[in-house]
């Protein structure tokens, strides 16, 4: 398959397939998106977070399918928690958005965490690149907003949406207290349940503890599986972007974005140089059961790691 | 303050204080814990894992109860997610365990997520060894089960006990299947709720499918808040730990624990060595505008990062 042309042409597969090499840390793949890096920073790149059963993916949807209404071509990157040992995504295969993905001006794609050599940012990066370079309109990156990669990952969206929800207790609650920050629009999802006027007025109040800018984040009451209200939330949306463009942030978050990036790939050539010395050498091994055997510490047997890695 | 002397005379502010020093990346700590590295390992590591809102804190607070009319001495580390902003435990202060906090043989730590640069696992590897030196005989660390830094964590636990709990809807329901391949011991807390019965048959349908070795874990119905049944829960702990010991599978674990706790130091001093680098000079700056200005893409300029890592 000629991946380049295949991308050219609108080929989803192509997209796929590159998606999944750049997972991998194919070379092929990263001399692709080396090539054709100029041709990123097009899109406008939208992360959805929020509690787990906050109604996420509904979001996405419903925002996806408004987009496509105004003709412009959406991607959607799901990221799923998954099996720290599969490394594949669980929900991957879960039957979502049917009528979506046979829109060929929408790509889906499901994501799961990686090892913890890889690195899930790193991973959405890529996608998110791939899917700029395959000319989306508007990608959407989705995960669940607990830990620290998905805030990570949440990062490199130039708009994030909160999507909250009434009544999920107060475990819930101190988490979303965790990720306000990071939020730029707030939707309370499911609003016609008990406690929903509470949730947004909880919401209010924290914003007015919260306040980074001169830019105060909306808070949109919405039934996304009724499609209530979902074009204000888009609104919202819209509204945010005018204000970084006017206002200088958006340059700022690019960039901020970028260092993120490369400071991820740098970390992982480094580990990755690492783990492959430790399976052609026994020198690794030995630091560990020195440090299993307190001839060493850790700390000590990390500074001989980067000793050796410096010298090599 | 003398922290060693403090240490030893079971001095709680002693050890508060080292496990700040250690989280900050302090040498002086650093050098404390090298020097006492001999003194780790005597410690039960415990890891409490499980979605927002199935009790996590109310089972660590029974268990510790439990531990403690046996006579031990047990240390909490409780990860909370929070601010990528403040770096601050937002649950930190909350009035959690009064009674228990009070305890002399009890001690409490609520531990934030660090920067991206930081590592919450470094920092929560870094509590338990202190702990560990501080004479704990049990040292349960809580962490909602979700995301990669999450799973990192409880990884270095001896047993992890994966608290579920009746009801929480679908995307739960996988959150739950992400994290079951780590647990050791499963809770079906809240056992007194509508479908509790459901959720243990779930486990132990998933569990059917999941088969890593001759140990299966358990599945235990309780109801933390009126401490029905933490017995039963902590002898299925134990009897994991007889597992562990006899299969030789502990010194396994114990050994990956390590191994991960080098790469994490490692890959922290990299990071370090070039954030640092780039405050004094421009390179990392230029890096960047150049990949904003697309006249480098990322993964040229973390090659050039690298290089420059090791010419330095």
């Amino acid at each position: 398959m000629d991946i380049r042309a295949g991308l050219q042409s609108g080929d989803k597969r192509a997209c796929a397939r590159l998606i999944s090499m750049v997972e991998n840390e194919d070379e092929q793949a990263i001399g692709i998106l080396k090539e054709l890096y100029g041709l990123t920073g097009k899109a406008r790149v939208i992360g959805i977070t929020g509690p787990p059963g906050a109604g996420k993916s509904t979001v996405t949807d419903k925002l996806a399918k408004l987009l496509r209404q105004q003709g412009k071509k959406v991607g959607i990157v799901a990221v799923d928690p998954t099996s720290p040992f599969t490394g594949g995504a669980i929900l991957g295969d879960r039957v979502r958005m049917t009528d979506l993905s046979t829109d060929p001006g929408v790509f889906i794609r499901s994501m799961g965490t990686r090892g913890a050599l890889g690195g899930l940012s790193k991973a959405a990066h890529g996608a998110v690149k791939v899917l700029d370079i395959f000319g989306m309109d508007y990608i959407f990156i989705e995960t669940v907003g607990v830990g620290q990669s998905e805030v990570d990952i949440v990062r490199l969206a130039d708009t994030v949406i909160m999507v909250a929800v009434p009544g999920l207790g107060d475990d819930i609650q101190a988490i979303k207290a965790g990720i306000m920050e990071i939020g730029d629009v707030f939707a309370v999802n499911k609003s016609d349940r008990d406690g929903a006027e509470r949730t947004a007025t909880e919401l209010e109040m924290m914003l007015d503890f919260n306040i980074r800018s001169q830019y105060r984040p909306p808070v949109i009451n919405i039934i996304a599986k009724d499609n209530k209200d979902v074009d204000k939330l888009l609104e919202a949306v819209e509204k945010h972007y005018v204000y970084l463009v006017n206002s200088g942030e958006l340059s700022q978050r690019k960039k901020n974005s970028i260092k993120n990036e490369i400071i991820d790939i740098f970390k992982y050539a480094m580990v990755k140089a690492i783990e492959e010395k430790s399976q052609s050498s026994s020198f690794i091994e030995q630091l560990i059961s020195d440090t299993v055997d307190k001839r060493l510490d850790p700390y000590t047997a990390a500074a001989k790691l980067v000793e050796e890695f410096r010298s090599r």
